[in-house]
């Protein structure tokens, strides 16, 4: 493909919109988008997200690439849609857990469809804090499998670098172990010794490690409840490692036993040192 | 007492050689300190954490306060031969763990004696990262009790402040409680988080909230172990009910209780709201 790549965006908040930004510097030809909110559209629109605003499917039929921008539990419905685009129209999403959207990819989607996760956000939410750089030098889960055309995966990895980010391929099950451990567990985490500090009298005793722990702990609880239910699995394989681990910890304290402690702690800090 | 009053300091690591660099500039008359390596003693003088170095006890016969900066486990021996020194010397500690130390206090030394914990620190160790204002803004735990005379008490009072801390009074097992939970238990989360990272091949997707939960997993294996052992029962205590939390989200989950998650989150945000 020689000239530059049109591209539809399906919803058009925090990421949409960050996408949309970021593509118009250059990358795409021309942006379209949808979100099932007008007033969100619009402002996306008048922010500069997108050159244009069109109902979705039947506005994007000319589109090269179309990025679903909506939560896991909205992408099944929007891939049944997205069969409606030309055969030719290579689709990606961008929901934060991959095993259950790659269990649904309807069969005549899959040969255009390659799943994706931008590790990349903030607390804020909407159009209006998007950023053309939201991306730049983060980590851009790809979830390939064997059913893609060639040129679907290589446009949408261009469309990753485009954006400052670097593509990395990981198989869906890989991928939600990963999320579980490194973003989905600490925010229980967080909520664990936040609800444990209502029995304490003196906030002012809590210096750095703790405001480093907490941080999370103010996110939208509708939000993560809904990602820990889409991560199920793997949520419940980590905590219940997580569980073992404190255990065998705790049994170490219980036995006094100096050495042991001793290990445990090295063994953390050598995992630290390689790159974690 | 009208005059500045004249300070002494054992043990010239980073937190003692801070309180030196501190208290040189204005608040006391003169510092005397000791340490058991005469290469940290030559390196704090050299530093100018101290006016002059001198032989513990005996040096220190003078002094009208003196800061006992040594780890948990040097402190009752300090404590004992504390008793040397004139009965109107004031003495306080530094340690991080307080109930073992009150319950130590010789009998001749507990009405001039008052446990303190500064929470304050860096990843640094010894004099040569110490600073003159490692303390400012910070707070500086005092355990008073019945047993003080109320000039002692006012005096380390005063020291405090002249630091830029504040200090707030707890009673030792209240203060172990707290710290057991806002900075011990940290370090064992993020050792076990490290200790699960292990087993997955992808440091790259780890962003902001990993990078906080493990910030502390690098510390000191030998330390972290000491201090574990020193505030062996409130660290149970807190590593159980973490336990039981972390148990009653997994059931939750497990439940696909949707509201129930919800609900917990939304406790924890609560909680971050009231000021921890």
């Amino acid at each position: 493909m020689e000239r530059r790549p049109r591209v539809g965006i399906v919803g058009l908040g925090l990421i949409g919109g960050s996408v949309g930004l970021g593509l118009r510097q250059g990358f795409a030809e021309a942006v379209v988008g949808s979100d099932r909110s007008s007033e969100v559209a619009d402002e996306a629109l008048l922010r500069g997200c997108v050159d244009s605003v069109a109902p979705w499917p039947e506005g994007f039929e000319g589109c090269d690439l179309v990025v679903l921008a909506a939560p896991p539990s909205a992408i099944p419905a929007l891939m049944e849609q997205a069969e409606a685009l030309s055969p030719g129209t290579v689709v990606t999403d961008v929901a934060s857990v991959k095993a259950s959207v790659a269990k649904q990819i309807p069969e005549r989607l899959a040969p255009s469809f390659v799943p994706g996760h931008p590790l990349a956000g903030t607390e804020g939410s909407g159009p209006g804090e998007a950023k053309a750089d939201m991306f730049r030098g983060s980590t851009w889960v790809l979830c390939p499998d064997e059913r893609q055309r060639p040129d679907a995966l290589s446009l949408v990895e261009r469309m990753v670098r485009a954006l400052g980010a670097s593509p990395v391929q990981m198989d869906p099950a890989s991928h939600d172990r990963h999320v579980a451990l490194v973003s989905h567990l600490p925010h229980v985490l967080a909520a664990a010794l936040l609800m444990q500090s209502a029995t304490l009298d003196h906030p002012e005793v809590a210096g750095g490690s703790w405001r480093d722990l907490t941080r999370v702990g103010g996110s939208s609880p509708e939000l993560w409840s809904d990602i820990m239910l889409s991560n199920r699995d793997a949520m419940l394989a980590v905590l219940n490692s997580t569980r073992e681990t404190m255990e065998d910890f705790t049994a170490a304290l219980e036995a006094g036993d100096r050495e042991g402690l001793r290990e445990r702690f090295a063994r953390a800090s050598e995992v630290k040192r390689r790159g974690w």
